[in-house]
């Protein structure tokens, strides 16, 4: 059995990517795989990309596909060793992982961070806990720290989108935002950049540094312009600060990327996981540019689930 | 790509009907028709017999159906073009819709008025804006100003239940309610009518008269009874004025029919699209009659929605 | 056209068993069954366990299955009988009952007690409203006072665990909780227990007997220690009082049974129906030992559900 909640869980990206352009020519060549088999989606958090690409890819794999919201559909866990349990929690997360996996084949989890508990957040203790009770292979549909298939689903996206024999330049931009959001999407790319055969290195304010467990050997700039000169990707993503953990620092400049840039290059592509708040992270401009890859990003999230849940299908993850 | 968003969008509903009356004979003979396509169900609004009816229309045609409850499972979308996002909108609804173009094939969306600016909510601001914006058909599943899947519908079960010569009689009756509701299905089952080969008329009391634009040259009365003398068929429902938009005017009279209305008119076949509130809008006399076709309505709701679906897969709408 | 609500809709459990053995052996061999029929799920109250098991059973045999979360996705009924309906119910159970059966094959309905109403809860108002105007079978997915599809998935798995000549000894144990729970649970084993080839008593506190009715000739102790000395199977499961209705009268003595216990009785299994508040009704070390049979009768809730269900589907119930 073998869970996916990172890139350390596949040999080699371009290798997965190669795998996934493979089967996008044949999206519906392997129903009979799923048959007979149920993979269940559980969403401890809101979603609506994740939520209807995996469920589409497990369609498409002819899996019956059994979606559950928890807080709406479900219930409150329960994570301390040996809780007496006479208190708000209802079910035990050792019992719930469990009988999920009477039920599934294959589960998916949603768990965001709490922003509060750097190191409860960093453990990865909601995703890690459901792991340790389940019998059945765990997809991470979004844990704290990571967002993988969002990952895996931009790479695909950035090999579509290149055909020169050099490394594409990508570049992962902090963008501005009102509240505070997790640093998983941009954890999460940086790991995969660092990963896959592409020059990578980061954008972002001061006070804003991710944490280096991910952004590795990536050169880190505090100022945009110098970062984005030669960039063939431009990632946008807004994250909360890391080392004041969970807090906003003043952030000093423009973050915001508008008409001028798209005329001094042309070249440049444009991602974002979505959803976007429009001319606060990304302008109209560059959002609904010929160079925005943003749907194709969106489309591909399919794709990266469909491989990832076939391939544990198979056993060949 | 043809979209389903009134009787305009088709060119005879007396065809339709028959063309639907061909398929009621072979509901489960174009389960191949939708094979890897996906019907996406997406309600702004609360829904039962709409979401079971589409939902088993999807499915009869062998799709993969997803329903998504915005606001419960999904957004609040941003509409002003330009906007700088800053506030309590998290997706633009152009983002939205071209996002669920890529996930599905056909799309089915349910956007109530707000009744509160009659202009916004009879230029259809929400459904043309997601329709300026998708890629894919776009289906109404109730918007603003229509509910075209429950008219055609109800021609259906007019024409079940019809088999004399002449045109048969079809008079629409307003129905007291304690509650604002839409001019929605009063003003599409009007427009149906004045397509279909129907004598219509219209009965409701003064100051909630129908936009002429759904009611053309329908004869209105405000008396009931007079409108009622010669009814094969009477339809009713509760909508709030139109002039004065939103609002309840003073109604006088009885428009509650009773048993006597039943002793007068024993051929006389009654229909609502349901919800009904019982001895509000119809008497249980009158609803529970054999003369009642209400379940007959909700039961072709899957047919309706089939047929138009089914016509847009084979590019024939 | 046969409902499932109890015991007494089959006549005998332990040929029912011997079927659902026959069936777990083959539980995708009858996905012809179901084609193109569909089954409702509607839940007036939260589930997990009853609503993926169920799910899954109906997709087993190929139906098509929806499910309606009723308050969230749909709506307030109102059940009395000519009532003028002009406040908080918009839709009459008969009208909801007659048009889920349009669109259904066979429809499971989930409805929890009041708690407040013992008459009203005792004579399954709400259950036996919906079956009087259905007009396809229905299937509890508990009601007030039973819970059929888990005693039988219960008994299923006491079979499962038992092959000796002789009965088992079953004792069905009251457990302690911090909330007033219906008797549903309690009420439905000690009827399918009565019903089937076992010994079976009960051990609950003085003031929580459980109906007459339900328990029939069991033997009830006040005494946890007493009843379980040669107990094979013990069955834990809170409920409140039945006889100062949905009352918790002081509780003497302690009712959680731990690591002593399972010393002493080595072979005794132990079974609840989850979720369980962990040291509160059962302690960790009964739970996780190897005899604790809680994790397949939750898989058994497939089964069970799925035998139902085809039987209703053959007309052979």
């Amino acid at each position: 059995m073998k869970n996916f909640t990172s890139v350390h869980d596949i040999s080699n990206p371009e290798i997965l990517v190669q795998e996934a352009l493979e089967l996008k020519k044949n999206l519906y060549g392997f129903s009979d795989l799923g048959k007979n088999k149920t993979l269940g989606l559980v969403f401890l958090n809101p979603s609506l990309r994740t939520r209807m690409s995996s469920q589409k890819a497990g369609m498409n794999l002819g899996m019956q596909v059994q979606v559950i919201n928890a807080g709406q559909d479900a219930w409150n866990w329960e994570f301390a060793e040996n809780a007496v349990m006479n208190g708000t929690t209802v079910e035990h997360i050792k019992d719930a992982a469990k009988v999920l996996s009477e039920y599934c084949d294959v589960i998916g989890l949603r768990c965001f961070p709490g922003l509060k508990d750097r190191d409860e957040d960093y453990n990865e203790f909601v995703l890690n806990s459901f792991i340790k009770y389940a019998t059945v292979p765990v997809i991470s549909l979004e844990s704290a720290t990571r967002h993988p298939l969002q990952s895996f689903a931009d790479l695909i996206t950035i090999r579509e989108n290149w055909n020169k024999p050099q490394k594409p330049n990508v570049v992962l931009s902090w963008a501005p935002h009102i509240k505070a959001l997790p640093q998983a999407v941009g954890n999460s790319f940086a790991e995969w950049m660092n990963a896959a055969d592409v020059d990578f290195c980061i954008a972002n304010p001061e006070g804003y540094d991710l944490s280096k467990e991910f952004t590795g050997a990536a050169k880190v700039y505090h100022n945009q312009e110098e970062a984005l000169q030669n960039a063939d990707f431009v990632y946008f993503k807004n994250w909360s600060s890391f080392e004041n953990y969970g807090a906003l620092p003043e952030v000093k400049g423009d973050w915001l990327l508008g008409e001028d840039f798209l005329k001094t290059n042309p070249e440049t592509k444009f991602m974002h996981c979505l959803p976007v708040r429009r001319n606060l992270e990304m302008s109209d401009a560059v959002l609904d540019s010929s160079n925005s890859l943003i749907y194709q990003q969106a489309n591909n999230r399919t794709l990266s689930a469909q491989l990832i849940i076939k391939k544990i299908l198979e056993n060949s993850l």
